[in-house]
């Protein structure tokens, strides 16, 4: 596309002009407006809704049937049991204090934060430089400060303070409720003081049902969703892996205090992929065709050095240099620069970055965020975990349903062990009620103690107290171990030998791990559009969104010059034959002139119009404009339906069109 | 297509395997199934989620994109004040009863309706009949009937039982409370008596954000998202009505006790569509399309005589004769009919009810079901409601915000009207506090009051008390009306001159209409799963569903004869130029036969299957098999890549397939 190559203006990006344009063509505004809002929701109008699903259906094209993913569509209400199997009823959490006077409740890290932002900001003022310092992270720039008197602090408070800012995410509650004392960091908005830290999961609760005894969360992610299905994908996949599912739907997170427009909401549509793996093999077939992909890394080393100075690198030489911990991880790093980049994210602010080992989620081993920059910082948009063993575990715990893959060895493995062999019968006679307890106790030895206890028997007998657990201390014990109730039970070999066998396994079953590429889609679509912005010199007060065909909610605007009747046929034609070629056009034939018309269109982000006025009518031809350059060319109807299709399909560029069609050197019909 | 045209078994439909079949192939299972599932909670698995996206991309060509809609992608969180504005919060509710001893909680109705069933089915077997009246409504006949005991009841008995069913749905909970004290009617699986009646609201209700003190609900329909935008919409369109919203997304309903599968579930996805209309012109320009589009009808007076005949009508008599109310409505009826069949709904088995006056929400004015017969009766899958201005109105009430249509009118209209003009000044030092409420007073009095006022003014004098309201009665009295206080007050000539002025009205303002066609994806889904099931008679273990190519989740198979190397090219040959013709493959190298393979994508819905064998490598031919009827045909490759492109696109059938492509003779590969 040659929509890039623009003489955009230099001018710098008019945050305010911006928010303008996304509300006043209704991209996206607060939900509820007319009840007044509430914070964090937000609803897709027209062109916001366009923009989201036609990035969907790339993202669809690119991940699933690329790769042949399982796609699902799992559940948002979800019982309890799942979210405390998986950690989050106890974990999924942020501090908040609440204001001692008025009882607005804060973020507690965000107020910490923005506090010394905001005083740090006041000293450098007072000491005549505004740059931060190099060594502070910049993710913590990014809470709007608080407005803070230009007073210049001690070289000691600064030092202080900016180890407090770096290492906030590694803060408890108790430890933040600490720094607002010590500090006397007070609710911005009021001055008063705040209360003591207290967590507040970030899941919002409701009950299943008409009893009130089955909670139930909405999720936080669709995660869980494809870990529960995980036996039937693996069966759906003739029980063959690696294989991965993938899931588009809408998650919650009820935010303590949302303030940050479309990138920290409490409602939102994610796209989510887990690719189940080999932990012993984590190679990736097509990662051949990704290895040359050069992108721009920021690791975890560099960052717990103090710096955020990035590196550019091949997937490939992150991978052989142990940078990028695996092929499959590296695999779909480059995937994922590749899907944003197709969709119009400035590759020059975009960046992975690594965790580090404090800020992992409590399910990662390892995690590369895709980050974009826009005007409030590196923001991330994507993140790519490996999940490991973790979630296939702690279900399979809970529930006893073993989510593992069961795969046939090409050479059986040998191994010979001591193997108890019961007397059934006189077990259950002797026994009786104890006797499955005991038996899985016995089975559950090691195979030293279960020699020990092949010595034993070979003496005649054995003492074992029924109330060992299998769960507890394993190690036998030939000591007399008396019950609860003080019954004692001899072991003899009548009712149990164990004898040295040897066992063929032709089967190895094991627990895949996860890798999981995980899209904040609102974020892609904000920063998206911020990236897209700009606005011509003679016209500061319009902008122009240059969106790529490809996402645009419209591709075509199709403009008579007047909604006379004699345009009508043409127009018609027109919009049929686009639409039987698979082109989203739109017919504007309101009363207006063309130029505000296209205008408008700019502002939306359709890159190409087509012109329906009198020569149409005499002539059989029309002008086709591009949006970013406002370049007009002219050809007969069906050569210019051809060139738009092939413009929006992506087969040729703007320059190639021009090749194609000569320049319209007529009366511009307006602008 | 060909694809009906088929020697299907005339069996009958057998659930139990066509269940198995949804089951094995993972279309949809129960969420949370290794937790022990929750009633009414799907997931949709990779056939599912496919058919599903593309019932959806469908829907959103044949309504979205052919009528230019304005799609949104509003929140599903949503506070208190909304849905006490819309009457859910109030009225969304069931009646449910408990188990007197173990708990269980039942949906009333659906108690009551069960119990008496089961004993007129008992009835029915001891008198050796076995065969409904034909009277009795047949949504009554869904509930699967408790069983009860083979009973012969008395005929007044039977008549009693009988017209209560008939009544079902207008019976209030207290006298459903009473139906089960008469009848004796207790819960079918524990024999116990039931509690009370008590009303049970089907929102799940949650907390938004942290401080507890703001109420949310999950969205019972999208519907609310598109009226509170309203005024957005209407400024997205330039003003001009009458324009269409539409939304695809997820809602909830907690249902009390959901036991039918995907026809009764707690979480589902919507597609909704909300027409906005000048209630005085619900004239449609594009019915002439569809006037002559013949449906099945059950309307309201047929229902009200107690018989359930149907009429088979074109659209266009419908609303001649004032079946149908408007044009708009039957617009819908008729686009949504030409949806269904389109996507492979059998049309003998769909008909269009209109809700009779006892039965429609409370916010409609008019009804019409689409329901789609199935294996549990007739299902309600599409609802095309009239819900005239009540929802923009009691938003605009709530929140003073005029959700209004402000028209220019061609023709002004003049009126001459009594006019009070206030010298503020004065009223203000003479009334003070109370001069507002006074002066709303009078100009909210009528043309009459204000005459007879400017009379006494005339006279010079009018006592007036300042309790007066403009919400309470507005006849004007000239009789003094003292002030809780005892203050009176005397209205002059000097506060307040009366005069006839000519007023100029070029603007008409007003609250439009609704008609909102409202789909239940998971229903449709489910009825058509059932319609395109069936058995070849050699082989009634395994199953075919006959989805057409359009919504079938995968178009081709291509089956190469075995996983070696030889037939790889040729396999991502063909695999790729499908892709690049949009018509979305699976490749099946699966260790297994030929003939195994296409019996599971028989199961699985894909209508095309392409064998990739030794004859591919030596001819360049390859053989092309359809679904239903099995037929093989041969041709180049090239050749049938066209042919099963055509097909899936649905620009040729199978017949016209058939004249180019000569059959395959060869030896059959399997089957």
């Amino acid at each position: 596309m040659g929509a890039t190559d623009v003489n955009k203006t230099a001018h710098a990006f008019d945050k305010t002009r911006f928010e303008a344009l996304l509300n006043r063509r209704f991209f996206y505004a607060p939900a509820f407006e007319i009840y007044g809002g509430v914070a964090g929701l937000y609803d897709y109008g027209p062109p916001g809704s366009s923009l989201q699903a036609n990035i969907i259906a790339e993202w669809r094209k690119h991940f699933i049937v690329e790769e042949h993913m399982l796609e699902l569509d799992t559940t948002v209400m979800t019982p309890s049991p799942v979210f405390e199997a998986s950690g989050h009823v106890a974990r999924f959490a942020d501090w908040m204090v609440k204001d001692a006077v008025t009882g607005d409740v804060l973020r507690a890290d965000h107020l910490v934060g923005g506090v010394l932002e905001a005083r740090l900001a006041g000293d450098r003022e007072a000491r005549g430089v505004d740059k931060a310092p190099a060594a502070a992270d910049e993710k913590k720039r990014k809470k709007k400060a608080a407005k803070a008197a230009v007073v210049k602090l001690e070289d000691e408070v600064v030092k202080e303070y900016e180890t407090v800012l770096a290492q906030l995410d590694n803060y408890s509650g108790p430890h933040l409720g600490e720094l607002c004392r010590k500090y006397d960091i007070r609710n911005p908005d009021t001055d008063n003081v705040v209360g003591e830290p207290q967590q507040f999961n970030l899941m919002f609760a409701s009950s299943i049902g008409p009893t009130g005894q089955h909670p139930g969360y909405l999720r936080p992610e669709t995660a869980q969703g494809h870990f529960l299905n995980f036996s039937r994908l693996l069966d759906f996949n003739n029980g063959r892996i690696p294989f991965a599912s993938a899931q588009i739907g809408r998650s919650f997170r009820n935010e303590i205090s949302p303030r940050a427009g479309l990138l920290r909401v409490r409602e939102f549509t994610m796209a989510e992929i887990e690719h189940f793996v080999d932990p012993l093999d984590k190679s990736h077939t097509r990662f051949g065709e990704v290895r040359d992909q050069v992108i721009t890394l920021l690791d975890r080393h560099t960052q717990e050095s103090g710096s955020s100075k990035t590196t550019r690198m091949s997937v490939g030489e992150a991978v052989d240099k142990g940078v990028i911990a695996n092929e499959t991880l590296g695999y779909f790093v480059a995937r994922i620069y590749q899907f944003l980049v197709k969709i119009g994210i400035d590759p020059a602010r975009l960046r992975f970055r690594q965790h580090m080992g404090n800020e992992m989620a409590h399910y990662a081993t390892d995690c590369w965020d895709a980050e974009i920059e826009n005007s409030t910082g590196w923001t991330e948009c994507v993140g790519c975990a490996d999940r490991a063993a973790y979630d296939l575990s702690v279900h399979t715990a809970r529930t006893g349903h073993p989510l593992v893959v069961r795969q046939a060895l090409k050479e059986p493995v040998v191994t010979e062990r001591e193997t108890p062999e019961w007397n059934k019968k006189a077990v259950g006679k002797t026994l009786k009620g104890d006797a499955g307890l005991l038996m899985a106790f016995v089975e559950g030895l090691g195979e030293e103690e279960l020699a020990r206890l092949k010595g034993e028997l070979a003496q005649g007998w054995v003492l074992l107290g029924v109330n060992v657990c299998i769960d507890a201390d394993k190690r036998f014990r030939t000591a007399v171990v008396k019950t609860q109730d003080g019954k004692e039970f001899t072991l003899t070999p009548e009712l149990l030998t164990i004898e040295r066998k040897v066992f063929k396994q032709s089967i190895r079953e094991y627990t895949p791990n996860v890798i999981e590429p995980s899209f904040g889609l609102g974020r892609i679509l904000y920063t998206l559009l911020e990236h897209s912005f700009w606005a011509r010199e003679q016209d500061v007060e319009r902008g122009v969104l240059s969106l790529p065909p490809v996402v645009a909610p419209t591709k075509v605007l199709i403009v008579p010059l007047s909604a006379r009747d004699e345009f009508a046929p043409i127009v018609q034609e027109v919009s049929a034959k686009l639409r039987r070629a698979g082109v989203f056009s739109r017919v504007d034939d309101s009363n207006t002139s063309i130029g505000k018309r296209y205008a408008r269109n700019d502002e939306l982000g359709t890159p190409f119009g087509i012109t329906v006025d009198f020569a149409s009518v005499q002539n059989l031809t029309m002008t086709l404009r591009e949006r970013d350059t406002t370049d007009q060319r002219i050809g007969p109807i069906d050569e210019v339906i051809a060139a738009v299709t092939d413009l929006v399909l992506g087969n040729i560029d703007w320059a190639q069109a021009c090749e194609r069609l000569p320049a319209y050197d007529g009366v511009q019909a307006v602008e």
